[in-house]
């Protein structure tokens, strides 16, 4: 694939993660005056939150006695709202480099340059990007006849043979979904074991277009790839079931849909200064060993870390403090969104109402 | 007055003051399994969010994107309560001595002696107590003829003179209300200007009594005391209005209803290393210099230090793990609310929903 190369976009500042602590970290810079790009791998805001425990409750949010991980990130949106962040979803960063003039160039996947004077590195346990086959070979074929997570719309199927491999609810989804559109010559559902993890409507509609013959489910595991065309053309797996012989099963379009995962990524490769893979910040100012470069959340280290949500809001906290007195080249006073007209017209909110005298 | 001495209670933990931070140094104690004891100057919980800005609204409250400070501190008791804290209210701390077995002594201003593990200082400002009246000779009378912020429910008004003095809703409400019983001879409000703040409603029946002859309102401010008995009777207060000569306005019962104002009392004679009237402490425990004496909110300092709720957050959260180290003499593993069957326990909750398989 080939990219175009943008001039850079010139910024004060860069946050790469949109999960509660990104986003809260966009919050206080708004509160300083400072306009943020937000980076995330995923196609929405919410990290881990989102990804890991969207409807799971969460307690020890202060003042939000419960919650679930999805109803967090949308109070931290609408918080977050008033500072309209240049968003950059589905977006990875590639490189980011130091300057010698003090600012940070950072490249993305999409091609995005930014030349940025801050970056706040929110990037939780790493990106969240989709698991990918091991099987020997096989990543050659990614984006002909192996796709991950969903296919492109435009796919011509007729005819063909789709096998969709996992076993959670998104991989049933897209069986069901393909079964039911009956594009495709024949669906094929390859899991481990005939055991799917899906809510019990769409259970029942698997069951339905497999008694129907649309579907047929592969209880078994991947462990080699057949080709032909001088291994220019995907043609079959191998595979085996449990007390089963190894066999084949043709393939024209393989869809793998095996979950995200969280991938640390080139963080590692920045020159940061790390401990056990976390970026080893400052406690008074949240930055990591180089100017210019913050460090919040699960992402970074220091005497009594703990990976708390509410400890990354601290955190975000005062690296905006800290980047904000970087900016300006001296000291910013604390000002309080309760009687602060300044934060007040920032946050578009009316004033509080006069004491009456 | 005379005190009884009580035997001192023995516990694992001590938090001093009941503001944010406070509540949530409780529960985060709570998540560690260990209950405190809670101790406040004021009647209620709050702290300075309830007494400056109760109905006043924050911006900046993660999650929250915006409350009263009111409604911070109920949804922070609502958090707070599966943790069951013994609350002392309308108490001071009067001493607190760290003695030589590790563990520190506390003395109230009720009489309670408590002997605690570990002390957490969340005393924001300092206490909040009655602002008093500086008038020389006046202090002898406090509790007989000078009462603040209210009343004893008990007092014979019966012929009496009664000066309320103060300028907003509390004393106004007062004057209005002694008007109302008719248990007084005759009501005065005192204040500095003839100018009240109060809501409108209030301000009319003001209006009303006033027209009625049921109260006198004065604008003079109190120069002097005129005393008889040997000086053991209060009988008069010397006044002067704007553009008036002095005068004597008799008077048997004072009732000064002038606000609260946070006082840091006693802390800074208890030994601990301050600057600039703020507790020092080390960032991986928002310890002091004391072992077992935590300082975690407004009243602590270190670098980077801003005065903001959500940082107490962050502190009292590190504060109770560290606290939970020494007190257990080891290593206490993260765990989350989310996912941590004892911490589900603790907080009186249902485990989360198994995944569906």
């Amino acid at each position: 694939m080939t990219q175009a190369v943008h001039a850079a976009v010139e910024t004060d500042a860069v946050v790469i993660g949109a999960g509660p602590v990104g986003l809260f970290q966009v919050f206080q810079l708004g509160l300083q005056g400072i306009t943020a790009h937000l980076i995330d791998a995923l196609p929405h805001a919410g990290g881990q939150c989102a990804e890991l425990y969207g409807d799971k409750p969460i307690y020890d949010i202060p003042g939000v006695p419960v919650c679930t991980g999805r109803e967090l990130v949308d109070l931290l949106l609408r918080q977050v709202a008033p500072f309209k962040p240049h968003w950059h979803l589905n977006t990875l960063v590639s490189a980011l480099t130091p300057r010698s003039d003090g600012r940070v160039l950072l490249e993305t996947s999409t091609g995005v340059r930014l030349l940025a004077r801050c970056v706040f590195l929110a990037a939780g346990v790493g990106a969240f990007v989709p698991r990918t086959l091991k099987t020997a070979g096989i990543e050659r074929f990614t984006g002909t006849q192996l796709h991950y997570q969903s296919l492109p719309p435009d796919l011509d199927l007729a005819g063909r043979h789709v096998v969709v491999h996992g076993g959670d609810e998104a991989a049933v989804a897209h069986a069901v979904e393909l079964a039911g559109q009956g594009r495709a010559a024949r669906v094929s559902l390859l899991h481990r074991r005939d055991l799917f993890q899906a809510p019990d409507a769409l259970l029942q509609r698997l069951r339905q277009l497999r008694e129907a013959g649309r579907i047929a489910v592969e209880a078994a595991q991947i462990t080699g790839i057949i080709t032909s065309t001088a291994g220019k053309r995907l043609t079959a797996l191998q595979v085996v079931g449990a007390q089963e012989s190894p066999r084949t099963l043709p393939v024209d379009v393989l869809l793998a849909v095996l979950g995200l995962s969280p991938r640390l990524g080139p963080i590692a490769d920045w020159g940061l200064a790390m401990e056990r893979k976390q970026l080893v910040v400052d406690t008074g100012t949240f930055r990591t060993n180089v100017a210019g470069i913050y460090a919040v959340g699960d992402v970074n280290t220091y005497p009594g870390k703990r990976k708390l949500i509410l400890c990354g809001f601290h955190e975000a906290t005062l690296a905006a403090f800290a980047a904000a007195e970087a900016l300006k080249g001296g000291k910013v006073a604390l000002q309080y969104t309760t009687t602060s007209a300044r934060l007040h017209q920032l946050l578009g909110v009316a004033p509080a109402p006069a004491t009456q005298v």
